[in-house]
């Protein structure tokens, strides 16, 4: 079964019909990238619905569905209306966790059938998302070797007096002149004392011998992301920047070594926090363990004290503990992982021993 | 008054207070880029509650309101509650446009307020960010600027045989190296019959002779964003590509031309789009003449055949016909001008003429 015919097998325990309008379900499902569109879906069939800017690549490109020109303005509403006549559909499901209030309130008014609104929808959409075939898999590991690359090309970049920002810039292009066709987010490199920023904005910052260089990054290959930190030192650490950076080491094995289907987030948070806890620095570890990556760089499942997913086989989560120590440094290391039964896959090549450049 | 003054100034035509979580109207009131965190606002005061990952950054530099860090999990509502308890707030306002349904049933359960989401409290909020300040448009001139620097390394840059991908990349990294903090939205460069896509991806195809590259491409200086479309010719134009190029340009110069405080985007529209349905071309232009522009790159005001916005002074707006020849070729031409009265200031400098490279 393609994405789209999963969720229409599913469908029904939401309702006789689910409406999809953002970005990043819209790709997942259709396999194309659009700013706008909607894909409507029946348990029988579905639809993309799309205006002129992009309705000759969608009917090059999508396959799964039927591709429709959208009628401007209120004229998408009698579109709608016509399929949900045609398929005889009595409710409508959104996604309540991408669907505007507004949007919403548009809908009720515009469409002739009951929309519930109850979540269901959003909860069996995620859950397809969730599990990842090698397909999906492959394309992360391809981003990510990409960001190794950038990495080890960072590693001759980085000396005494770049900036943040021309660390920030170098590392951006590097990955996409090299295979990706985005960035992850906003790359995060950070030098100094601004290390103890979880998520700094690089700055015009210098960087100066004996300090942590912080970089968090990531690519894109085909809508999947790849998602990685490494801390490097320039010159010689101190005896506390060497001791921290080993105890958020060892917190990361814990927490890689904890992951496997069927943990729950919450502790698998714990199996890397209790480590930093213990050595006193409870406080200065102020996020959560880890998040799914996918076609979103923040997606579920998640690793957190409040957490209360259970990690399926085949999910992927990040184990990125940090200690943040406010006007001194920061360190945070993070790989990306496939859960598997009995423990988990890493994604992520790139060493993590403490490297003085 | 500064921007959370006015906002409080004019709460309680929505309600006894409002919350705001989304990320551009959260920057625009707190002047702080984060990807998350809520302000809440009453008519006496308002305050920023934010997570670790962005608490010392908050403490030092947001001015406008009260930082407070976020409880972890369900203590963030207990958090909230107390606030609403403290300033005996009875109604809060939801921003209808950016609140999610799932947010909105997670607030009417957790928050000790009745929550109307009738939508005028995002009304409220676009309507202030809809009219610019000069600090505001400054900040759009100062990245134009940067775009056009980057249109003139292109018109070097680019001949025979380059990619529309090396050609997107050069420019997104001259763009990033002199200046910009971020790209508008995803570079557009097309060449050939791919520029009869208004919305097209750049791909691997090389660029040939005699044909047009269209570039539609933006810098963000401080959170404000740029937006400009330039096609130009690489060797020699055919007559019918020369036609069309004249009449996008006349119809450009005709939305221009149009554009003053008190028009309706209605009226905006059909000032360029009668020009090219006159000319025959009308169904080849199917998407709207222009947007605002400021720390989205879409928002309010909106010109297009269906527009209910009537453009108020100091507004900001896109004036960017085109003509789409699917399997032939595309034009599209983009500036971005200052509603004012009786006319308009426009922010684009560079020329228009036909180039050929």
């Amino acid at each position: 079964m393609n994405r789209l015919e999963k969720l229409q097998s599913r469908i029904k325990e939401a309702a006789d019909c689910g409406i999809i309008t953002d970005e990043v379900n819209r790709r997942y499902f259709t396999g194309m990238k659009s700013s706008a569109g909607t894909v409507l879906v029946f348990p029988e069939e579905s639809y993309l619905i799309i205006d002129f800017r992009y309705i000759e690549k969608a009917r090059n490109t999508v396959r799964d569905c039927t591709v429709l020109l959208e009628e401007n303005g209120a004229g998408k509403y009698a579109q709608l209306n016509e399929l949900i006549e045609k398929h005889g559909a009595k409710t409508i499901a959104i996604d309540s966790q991408t669907c505007t209030v507004s949007d919403l309130a548009a809908y009720r008014k515009q469409l002739k059938a009951e929309i519930p609104a109850d979540g269901k929808f959003g909860v069996i959409i995620r859950q397809l998302r969730m599990v990842k075939t090698s397909d999906e898999t492959d394309k992360m590991i391809a981003a990510q070797r990409i960001a190794e690359a950038g990495l080890e090309h960072m590693l001759d970049f980085i000396k005494v007096g770049r900036t943040e920002k021309e660390i920030q810039l170098e590392l951006d292009y590097y990955m996409l002149s090299h295979g990706a066709e985005a960035l992850s987010f906003d790359t995060i490199a950070l030098s100094g004392p601004n290390t103890s920023l979880p998520h700094g904005v690089p700055s015009e910052r210098k960087v100066q011998s004996g300090e942590f260089v912080l970089m968090d990054f990531g690519a894109v290959v085909d809508g999947y992301h790849s998602d990685m930190t490494r801390t490097v030192c320039v010159g010689e650490p101190t005896e506390k920047m060497r001791k921290v950076y080993d105890i958020v080491l060892r917190a990361q094995q814990a927490g890689l070594d904890a992951v496997k289907a069927g943990i729950s987030g919450k502790d698998l948070d714990a199996a890397a926090r209790d480590l930093i806890a213990a050595e006193g620095y409870g406080d200065a570890f102020g996020h959560s363990l880890g998040h799914g990556v996918g076609m979103e760089i923040h997606e579920q499942p998640y690793a957190s004290p409040s957490s209360k997913f259970v990690l399926p086989e085949n999910s992927i989560i990040t184990v990125e503990p940090g200690i943040y120590l406010e006007g001194e440094f920061g360190v945070r290391i993070e790989d990306f992982v496939i859960v598997k039964a009995g423990g988990c896959e890493n994604m992520t090549l790139a060493g993590k021993e403490l490297i003085c450049i």
